[in-house]
């Protein structure tokens, strides 16, 4: 759906030499994040439309190959899994040089109304996110 | 196994006024990594010791409530689950105020050797872990 | 005027095993944050009441000395200068076990009415910052 | 001497909806390290080269313009001054869409030897930082 690209720096890397376990987090959000603002779904539209917002309800990144500084990646966003009142973007980070996927992340959201109660996935969003 | 408590800040929130849902991860690493070096269990030391140093695999979290700007919040680590080459660290990040389980976390990190073969636990982190 | 303490861990520090340049900024702000909040001088504090809030104007750090992973530190916030709009905090970093100044901070804040024009420094703020 | 593009996310904001005061700085060392590494003239090189290496000796960054949230942004960087055993980058971070002077930000570096006393700047840093 969406991929952002960046070249790992001293800010994403730890004394270990390789990449911060926490830094993709940044970089997942990121990906999603630009997105959403891309489709005219970020939350400063969502609320007005749908009176939905989201609140983050799950996140989690498995590594497979330790990044190391300089290495450049790509954060490739798909469609993880749509529920009623939850989605899940997956995220592939993958090293530009050889095609390595480096790790593997997830994020699920929740859709709430203003008295922060689950509400169905909008369908622009549902859209958005499947093409159906 | 430790705790360690903090205030959330706006190093730690993002412009939804809540706690930017990649903040935690920093003080599951810090609860860890302190504890490592309180029991003599750094990489540092690991390292000349047995020989082994450790890579994260995995790490999630799950929120339940939103923490908000200003909340003052406990981490307590616990083991999780300990395999043949990797042990699993699980984090509850508590509200002080009422104790309200706000999130879970979780990191799990494998033991290598220096050509990046996994390696047994070594039996010093086992005890420390388990008690046993 | 407020102090807060921590200890350097993997989040703080970069491939060259020493502190991160910039981590020292976000506890700059927590000291000053956690301030605000203990003397109830917050931004939701102030807004309504002097219908002002603040923006950052100009912010700086000085390293004596590299921090180093797990070494314990102090953020020790004293009033650097009151002008007629603005006002900056300075900030001694200190290594806990030889009191050695590792490194010195600043941050200078702009008062601002709700249309974004500078206004006095509120009354209450020069008084918790100068005792006077 | 570069640029690094980047749109503000999430993570670079906080509850004021603007930019933190601190994102910046990781923006800055992003530009001045993909430059270096760019250059040949990354610590890794520099160090068997030159037997030099560098810590931060001081930051800033004035602020003009807050950033807002999905604002696209440049980071230009441009050789401030070059000391003796020393030399200060400056950059300037530009909105892209107006060309916008939102901040200006600066880092100098101090060149060390192993043992931890200054150095001259390298030859090759000097050159490719003021082309003479």
């Amino acid at each position: 759906l969406h991929a952002v690209d960046f070249r790992l720096s001293y800010a994403d890397c730890d004394p270990a030499g390789i990449v911060y376990f926490a830094a993709y987090y940044r970089w997942l959000e990121r990906t999603y994040s630009e997105w959403t603002w891309m489709m005219g779904l970020g939350v400063d539209r969502m609320r007005p439309l749908w009176g939905a917002w989201t609140v983050s309800k799950d996140s989690g990144c498995t590594y497979h190959v330790p990044g190391v500084l300089f290495d450049h990646l790509w954060c490739v966003m798909r469609c993880g899994r749509i529920g009623t009142t939850s989605s899940t973007m997956a995220f592939d980070i993958i090293r530009s040089r050889d095609e390595v996927l480096v790790a593997e992340g997830r994020i699920t959201l929740v859709f709430l109304d203003d008295s922060g109660r689950p509400v169905p996935v909008p369908e622009a969003m549902r859209i958005a996110l499947t093409g159906l």
